[in-house]
């Protein structure tokens, strides 16, 4: 069946996001470097992460409180608070850092619009994301924005009820496997990966790369083309 | 015109909430009651939370690096790594408490979705306000439910657009005069107000109780015949 809505991701597939957070993870393990070496910590953070994603979800805010209670914890509370406020104040920092478009994703949004039903589906913090999307210029360009506390199944159903979207005629772009891939694939829907430089751990997962409904692409740029040909 | 719609708050008109910020707040003044006396410190948490609103949003995670923020810099950086670890433990018991209902919610919901179409517009956390709506037990009987970054006019008019509602035959119920009354009267809905045994300082605000499309009731209770008569 031909293609009517076409659901892009946020974070990563329209705008950088992850290398904020490796940045901003290079500097904490920079400021905590006379306790802990960054491969040991990098990875006692992750576990904390992992601890604390069912409490309190994804996003900048949950990070930082898993950076402060990890500091505390690998140094037996004798960590600075000057360091502790040198990690919140990073976080502002990516709560208020200037949007950065991909390359190439202005100019392909405004083409898709003119042939599609182009919408956003982005997970992460409500506030932070709305912020994004207002600061990326492109918000008044899309059919409609869902932003949902995690790219399930279950998300992704309520999503086609709600706009009454046949999921053989919707497709989903961005760079998770995890998020946008698997779950929509599942549904009978159709998927288009596009690689982000960098993944986060959790994010981590395999596509059936033989799957007839999936895509991978080096380049959004290329998006159009590939649904022309559907 | 007749009512169409009901869209109920979540926070404080739902389930309780605002009870659970002043507990952990009464904790976190304990805390530090060595440091700085409990009014001093509210006022000073207080305004670094209205500094902090446009940067974190609403939500628990905001206010617990409100307090941490707030905990260093009242102590000049002496607060112990321990407390800032009860503080964190603290905005996790906040975010996995029990869903409480307010007294007649479950009977009223069950009520009204009998005549009205009735969803739930509630602003702050996505991931808790997903989490607290699905423990609620009540998720599956609304029509939508909006979870929204900010109740101001523009949020309230994309729900209006989204789902094609004329804002003659809505009503928006809830605790906050700033949050759930204001703006819907200001667009030409309706609105009912029922106080919450406590409100937050930054939700205060003043309604204008001679508003032809405004009431005020004591218990939700009073809800369907209040409905009824419009």
């Amino acid at each position: 069946m031909v293609i009517d809505v076409v659901a892009l991701d946020g974070d990563d597939t329209l705008w950088h996001s992850e290398n904020q957070f490796v940045m901003t993870q290079d500097r904490y393990t920079e400021l905590l470097a006379d306790h802990i070496d960054k491969p040991t910590l990098d990875a006692l953070l992750l576990d904390r992460e992992r601890a604390n994603i069912e409490v309190f979800g994804y996003g900048v805010k949950g990070f930082t409180l898993s950076m402060i209670e990890t500091a505390i914890e690998v140094t037996e509370g004798r960590v600075d608070t000057g360091v502790i406020m040198t990690i919140i104040e990073n976080a502002k920092d990516m709560l208020q850092h200037p949007v950065e478009l991909l390359d190439g994703v202005d100019e392909t949004v405004r083409q898709l619009i003119g042939d599609f039903r182009v919408m956003v589906i982005t997970k992460g913090d409500l506030f932070h994301q709305e912020s994004k999307l207002a600061r990326s210029g492109l918000a008044d360009l899309f059919w409609e924005i869902e932003i949902v506390a995690e790219k399930d199944e279950a998300t992704y159903q309520r999503i086609f009820s709600r706009y009454d979207i046949d999921p053989a005629t919707f497709v989903m772009v961005g760079n998770s496997v995890k998020s946008d891939i698997l779950p929509v694939l599942a549904l009978g829907g159709r998927a288009v990966h596009i690689e982000y430089e960098t993944t986060w751990e959790m994010e981590h997962a395999e596509a059936d790369k033989a799957h007839d409904g999936y895509w991978e692409l080096d380049t959004i740029r290329d998006l159009p083309e590939l649904l022309g040909r559907l």
